[in-house]
């Protein structure tokens, strides 16, 4: 059986950290969901934009195999970049994809855990002040139309980067969002949140890095598997990271990447045909 | 209003042509559907694999477009690579997913088509003999479902390059299939059958390459446009691509690619506001 997780938010859910800047994490035992049906992960896992890169679930779906040695896990896509809480209104378009997709995972799968980072579209104009009432709607529907009312509910807080950077000027109010985050992770039931210090952003100021996105993913993580939030960034991050990413593959895996490779353009015929061969002698 | 086009099928309808092959077509008329929304298209559109490319829904959107010059039109990805038709039974995850899809499309758009391509995993043992009957009952369906009895249904052919390659095996009754698609478009109302007649695969043998997916999407707004079947490659296909592919951009176009382009890391924040200046002083 698969234990799947919803990916809800906006663009630092769906991930724009840079492919180049990481290892590829890759495993059988790691499906996400595309047109109704599970297949083994790889990144982007959130197509949402031309943008989408490296965003913190395939390092959590990695660290949740570390406790799970013969466990599959499923990610269900559903965040979308630039999208407010409004956006996400009960009914919208946004949740009722999230709701339609998470249904069909739920077919084939036990849904475990809901995966949000929002926030940065409600850091101005006055948005924070509404942000935890309006985030309990959400939630609770979500849980309510899932049939998954105790399901842990899991927060990253906004990069501490946002005021700086070309767009700055619409992030003056991030801080009231990460404290609306963490009082309702304080007083709602099974929710928790996840520190965003010590990471860092690509040139934008506004997107978490693909290197601070796989730590991210650990400390998602770590809420969900200790069920209390993560206030301090763990000692052993970077160790974690590590781990998940120099994990050997198997043969199997090693095969479906050259595939993927070739089909892809990336090899020639003859170079798939010897990495082929040089898998099966081994 | 925007007219909406569904596009279904497996891995040649999502495209693997190489993005490096063609040009960019980008314009903000040209719609996909992502999570319930609607954005400006980009390549790929079908995010079902890893391997997703080129396919021919951008062309044939350039197509509609040289012929509805202030229209806008939306594109409903939902193909799957390597699925068959009994992976496309009614009720199964793939169309439930098509139907969701066209359905969400529906309440801000005109759905105007269906374009199909699939065929390559029902060309062997023994499947392309039901390939007409199995067909029928799922177009039918979509039909029903979506409540647009009468709506075009455009089919491409099998590509002649399928046997030749390092999974020939797996396609010996590609022709078959192609003669089943064209007695579809004869004997089914409003179905259209459209030639692979001298399109070329990538090295796989498998997929159409981006230059042949461009002119196939110029066959296929031809089937829709004239009404007819297209079983000779048309003269002009060639032309009409570079029409299409040097479309100039409009400034708030050419913005929104820089913006992209940074986002992407890809230019640096310098090149960003001086590449922008440009435009404005323009």
């Amino acid at each position: 059986m698969i234990n799947s997780f919803l990916m809800v938010g906006q663009s630092n859910m769906a991930g724009r950290g840079y492919l180049k800047d990481v290892k590829q994490i890759y495993d059988e035992h790691i499906k996400m969901l595309i047109n109704g049906r599970w297949q083994t992960m790889t990144e982007p896992i959130n197509f949402d934009r031309p943008t989408a890169g490296i965003g913190l679930a395939a390092s959590f779906a990695g660290a949740w195999r570390l406790k799970n040695e013969n466990g599959q896990i499923g990610l269900i896509p559903c965040a979308d970049g630039g999208s407010s809480l409004d956006d996400w209104e009960v009914g919208g378009a946004l949740f009722e994809n999230a709701v339609f997709q998470a249904k069909a995972a739920q077919r084939m799968s036990t849904l475990s855990g809901i995966l949000w980072h929002q926030g940065e579209n409600d850091s101005f104009v006055g948005r924070s002040a509404v942000y935890y009432d309006k985030l309990d709607v959400i939630v609770d529907a979500f849980r309510r139309e899932l049939g998954v009312p105790d399901i842990p509910f899991i927060a990253g807080g906004l990069g501490d980067f946002l005021t700086r950077g070309r767009y700055g000027q619409y992030f003056t109010e991030y801080n009231a969002v990460n404290q609306s985050l963490q009082k309702f992770a304080e007083t709602r039931p099974n929710a928790y949140f996840v520190t965003a210090a010590g990471l860092k952003a690509n040139q934008d100021d506004l997107h978490f890095d693909a290197v601070s996105q796989r730590k991210f993913g650990t400390r998602y993580f770590e809420a969900f598997f200790e069920k209390r939030s993560v206030m301090i960034p763990p000692d052993n991050e970077n160790e974690l990271v590590n781990i998940i990413q120099d994990r050997a593959l198997t043969p199997k895996e090693q095969t479906a990447l050259l595939e993927i490779s070739f089909a892809a353009g990336k090899i020639s015929l003859s170079d798939l045909e010897g990495e082929l061969a040089l898998i099966n002698i081994k």
